[in-house]
């Protein structure tokens, strides 16, 4: 076994890794916390502070005992407030009033969530999808007509897209808009159960209109997909005629948002009501588009949605802080045992509450990096910066790639706060229960994270025929780091490393060749390029079968290909990770980080160290070392500096709003411990049963 | 890579694997649903029948949108019709109304998880903890004076024993129980904040007395913790001087429960309060118990908490089958894309989807094996027929091993079954959102599930260095194979075993020889014998420390022991569903239920494959075999009896109360299909724009 660390926070020196610089001493670097937050706080930071300024506002936060009802009113009113406020209005066009800026908007909506998730969601559903699909889907007579009372919420509004029988799949929708020439009209119909739209934000109660996903059928032809402009309700708030619908009643969380069921028994609207930016229909039913495939002109509209998968990653993100930062402090105040004596073990001073909380803790930086970097290239796309069909393409993998590993690590991280914070964590009064639960369906909505990653693992493949269909399997070597952008691999130098590591009779010395960024970025590289290779060699077959066929060889490796998706979307957060290494604000900082980097590389290497080992790219021996190096070196190193690393999230009392997180755990237990230490100074302590005994027994 | 099956439906012949005996077609055997659900009820079927009879009532289930007050009224009122009904009684002696029957006792409270998981635990509070421990912890007088209002609900009472400042430290508690010679009194007596009584079930409303934990104090002696039978609330409700108390406000779930705090200021009981059945004190405050260590005597009142975590654990068990009633009857219906084709393919049928529910299902039928087990052990010591020390300690063991697996089993099912229903999932009516949330704080009530873990690790510790402290290694073998009381491990076997994997080419063959049980028993005994051989060595050195270092030294290895614990606990389970086994009803059950024992076995050996691999028990290849095999033939072969493995957990519609597990998915699907089949057949089928393209450029 390895030589290592005594007690958890005196790391053994480094001197017994001789294979990699020396690593200053845990206790003398320090995190500069306020740098560190701008730093985290990235490009967008005052979109960013303008609403945490707003949701520290009690009107903008949630109170955890209202009743469905009660909620959902309060919801709406928080959304008035927001426009009251002038805070929604960011990515419109400045001639519209508003200001052509789509990563801050993107951003400002995010932090809604410290407020109440509902808020954020519902203000997702308003101006994020309602309106905006006006303004993306329009042109300019709905832009005048109709945009101005989206924006101002005037016009409460749906996005009428999923239905119950389709919820990934909208290209199938059942709806219809059939033309009908006589009247100039479209007849919105919903022609059965399955086609009813579900799920719908403002579809219960608020909505004064919606934007409809309907098959556009005119003179016989139906030309896919298309989004129309439609009623819903008068001023009373009653259903105008043909339209119904249900309540989806209560959900797992996010019950602020009256969602609900719609249908349409042959609506009539104008014709003008088709939103006809990608697609047209003259007096006479002649349909025009500027996108002549229909395939691409569908995905094209549907490009609008992305900036709901930007904001959810976003959003968890924030999530994920919020709840570590409520964990992590009330970790570091709890003792778990006799308030009597001099024992001074916290909670986080336990090895297993280390390892349930650092590494989360390390992915959520991971994933901060991420959205900032996924949030550029969201702004270059939207702003026309950078705005070709690769650039949309990649975006879209981009969002397909990170939506479904930070929503899922959210649920993840929520709840092993909640379970590391015991009783207390289930309590709604410090928020983790609550958090979770409106969390829940991230992981589902605006698409479900397992379709995404197979969205993700196609493009993947897809990019690697393109490459290796005719040219020799040595191409292979830069594929992934394409992907990746950043990366360096030395192929040749990964077949080394892989090959020498046998060699080592020292865990330290071992654990020094793998531990340095170079060694990370090959072992997370090799394994995304390998696993898309051998899936890529394993489907060759696919395109000679027929296609029923083909999709059975493609099910046989369904796993798989999501694992080579997750794969490749770590390595994409490992990269972020570690280009904001170059970017902190000093040495003590950035050592405290480069140590949660390699927690965060490590981890994944570890958890996938079945893999690693089965293709010769660690020795037993290496990868044991890996486990040992997470517990004996970065753990400790990195205990003393978890608080202050949940201080640069920069989330204050009222964005906290947790019991436990405000030192209360701390007074009780300095008011136990005086208690004691008096009964024991005015010599009123009883004795113990125990110390008798054994006092009887020694005078024997 | 290995010849595997085509299409996920029809796996290849077993000939290709002529290492192990031929297993039948899996279209060719059957399930018995009845008689497996027979098996699966168990030894106290009737118990468990009599149960799901009266939570098929509506009275007795959960109002989804219920809030918080009426919620808590409901359960109580529930709590009423179960004595109406004279289903609570029956762990209470015939003397006084109950039938002496310990396990169908536990039986019949886990089943009311479906009608409300609130309803479980507020009974559970009322009869198991607060009567219980009147009938445990006191004597005769007690019996006569306090149980029968207890029994019959006339006194609702609180299990007062956790602290907001100790919550698994029992001993630590900080309330005081200062005995007053002068009065002939107890003085029961809140020293400070952190020692107010916590979390407690009927504490904020409906509870009248407490059966209150608190330090004994007699003649300036402590004599550790004791139990007071202290009177809360007067008729009206109010409490009584020298007590308060505040609400624990809404939670995660669990809200029909009035959990609360409570704290006393000098309130005074008469003598005879202290239930004094392990320790009494006598007029003059003199302290006698037939108990002579204070350390064995605490642990002797505690043990009738293991009825508790017994019932949690055959409540997740429950909960478990619940969640995946639900998603596999909604997997087997959904069809994910068009209706208008002929495409069958429904969720299920999907790879990642089988991956997803498939081990979850092999889990829990593993899960309700071993619980059957663990209610016989249970009811065996508490009826007395099997009650020495060895038996208790044994049975404590066993509740700390089983209680955190399943428990963390039963929230990560319900999430896997919720996310598998996708938006559906997430809706109140069906009914997985709030099974989950009610679960939640299984995992940390009744003993954390991380520190149960640990005691089981102490516990393998403790046996292994009595077994071994003499004895050389070669001893090693027989220790946890008699742990688990069933298995036969060959040890030399094994390390031919190992030795010889590395010589096959097929992957078939290698997956022939892992197969079988023995080879997965060992592969799974030998972990955990080797991880606490391992484990010993390590902490061989805490005895020759000092207290503070072998504290840290046992934290340095504390994430590999609580590791250790869970391997030796999905042991125990594996045991009981091979056990299992023997008793299917017939031939065709016996091979489904076999495959699915396999893919428990295989899933545990797959998801702990790095250490198999560095420890030398698997080669590369027949580690990949592993996952090809669960992926390329056990799913295959299961995935055509999912159903009916679901539907012998017996839950009738009344239990199961999931809209979308109803048969409207399948309903709706129908109606869309014979609309467009109609459509197609009168001609009015409007012509999709890609095959017009494709038609314009043929004709071209």
């Amino acid at each position: 076994m390895t030589q290592l660390a005594d007690t958890p926070t005196a790391p053994a020196p480094d001197a017994a890794l001789p294979a990699s610089p020396a690593a200053p001493d845990t206790e003398s670097v320090a995190v500069d916390v306020e740098a560190l937050g701008r730093q985290l706080l990235g490009r967008w930071a005052e979109a960013r502070l303008h609403s945490r300024e707003l949701v520290a506002r009690p009107e903008f936060q949630r109170l955890p005992e209202l009743g469905t009802d009660e909620h959902r009113e309060r919801t709406l009113g928080q959304l008035r407030l927001l426009v009251e406020n002038d805070s929604v209005h960011r990515a419109f066009p400045s001639e519209l009033g508003g200001s052509d800026d789509h990563g801050g908007n993107i951003a400002s909506f995010e932090e809604l969530l410290l407020g109440d998730p509902s808020l954020q969601i519902k203000s997702g559903v308003q101006w994020g999808l309602f309106a905006s699909a006006i303004m993306h889907l329009g042109t300019d007579d709905h832009h005048r007509r109709l945009l101005p009372a989206a924006m101002s919420l005037e016009t409460p509004g749906v996005y009428a897209m999923t239905e119950t029988g389709h919820g990934s799949d909208v290209s199938a929708v059942g709806t219809t808009a059939t033309f009908d020439e006589a009247g100039d009209e479209w007849v919105i119909h919903t022609p059965f159960r399955a086609a009813w739209k579900d799920y719908l934000g403002n579809a219960a109660l608020h909505g004064r209109a919606a934007v409809v996903f309907a098959q556009l059928i005119t003179r016989g032809v139906n030309h896919g997909v298309h989004a129309f402009y439609v009623p819903l309700r008068d001023e009373a708030g009653a259903f105008l005629p043909g339209i119904g619908g249900e309540d989806d009643g209560l959900k797992g969380g996010l019950n602020g948002i009256d969602n609900g069921r719609l249908h349409f028994t042959n609506v009539r609207v104008p014709r003008t009501s088709l939103l006809n930016r990608y697609g047209d229909v003259d007096a006479r039913g002649v349909y025009t588009s500027p996108i002549a495939s229909p395939g691409r002109r569908f995905f094209t509209m549907l490009g609008t949605l992305v900036q709901g998968r930007v904001s959810l990653d976003g959003a968890a993100v924030l999530a994920s802080k919020l709840a570590l930062r409520i964990a992590i402090r009330y970790g570091t105040e709890r003792r778990q045992f006799t308030a009597d004596n001099d024992d001074e073990v916290v909670l986080l001073d336990y090895q297993r509450h280390q390892r349930r909380l650092l590494p989360r803790l390390a992915t959520t930086y991971a994933m901060s990096f991420a959205h900032e970097r996924f949030l550029e290239k969201f702004d270059a796309v939207f702003s026309g910066a950078a705005d070709t069909d690769d650039d949309r393409q990649d975006l879209e993998t981009l969002a397909a790639a990170l939506k479904p590993l930070s929503t899922w690590a959210a649920l993840d991280i929520t709840q092993e706060a909640r379970e590391a914070c015991g009783g207390q964590g289930f309590l709604a009064e410090n928020r983790l229960v609550q958090l979770r639960a409106d969390l829940d369906v991230y992981a589902t909505f605006e698409g479900d994270n397992t379709v995404l990653l197979q969205l993700v693992a196609k493009r993947l493949l897809t990019d690697y025929s393109r490459k290796f269909a005719k040219a020799d399997a040595g191409a292979l070597a830069a594929f992934v780091v394409e992907q990746v952008g950043e990366a360096a691999v030395n192929r040749t130098g990964l077949r080394r490393l892989a090959q020498s590591v046998v060699d080592f009779g020292s865990t330290a010395r071992s654990v020094g060749y793998v531990r340095g960024s170079a060694a990370q970025r090959q072992l997370l590289t090799d394994r995304v390029e390998t696993m898309i290779a051998e899936l890529a060699a394993k489907l060759r077959a696919a395109n000679r079968l027929p296609k029923s066929e083909a999709a059975a060889l493609f099910n046989r490796h369904q796993n798989e290909l999501i694992e080579a998706a997750r794969a490749h979307a770590e390595l994409l957060q490992w990269e972020a990770f570690t280009d904001a290494l170059d970017d902190a604000p000093d040495a003590g900082t950035r050592q405290v980080l480069t140590w949660l980097r390699d927690l965060f590389g490590f981890t994944l290497i570890e958890r996938n160290l079945a893999w690693y080992l089965i293709h010769g790219r660690l020795s037993g021996q290496r990868a044991q070392a890996i486990t040992e190096y997470i517990d004996g070196r970065l753990l400790p190193r990195l205990r003393p500096h978890a608080l202050a690393l949940t201080e640069a999230f920069g989330l204050r009392d009222e964005h906290v709003r947790a019991v436990i997180a405000t030192g209360v755990e701390l007074e009780r237990q300095e008011e136990a411990r005086a208690y004691c230490a008096e009964q024991r100074a005015s010599g009123l302590a009883p004795i113990d049963e125990k110390d008798l005994v054994a006092g009887q027994n020694a005078r024997r």
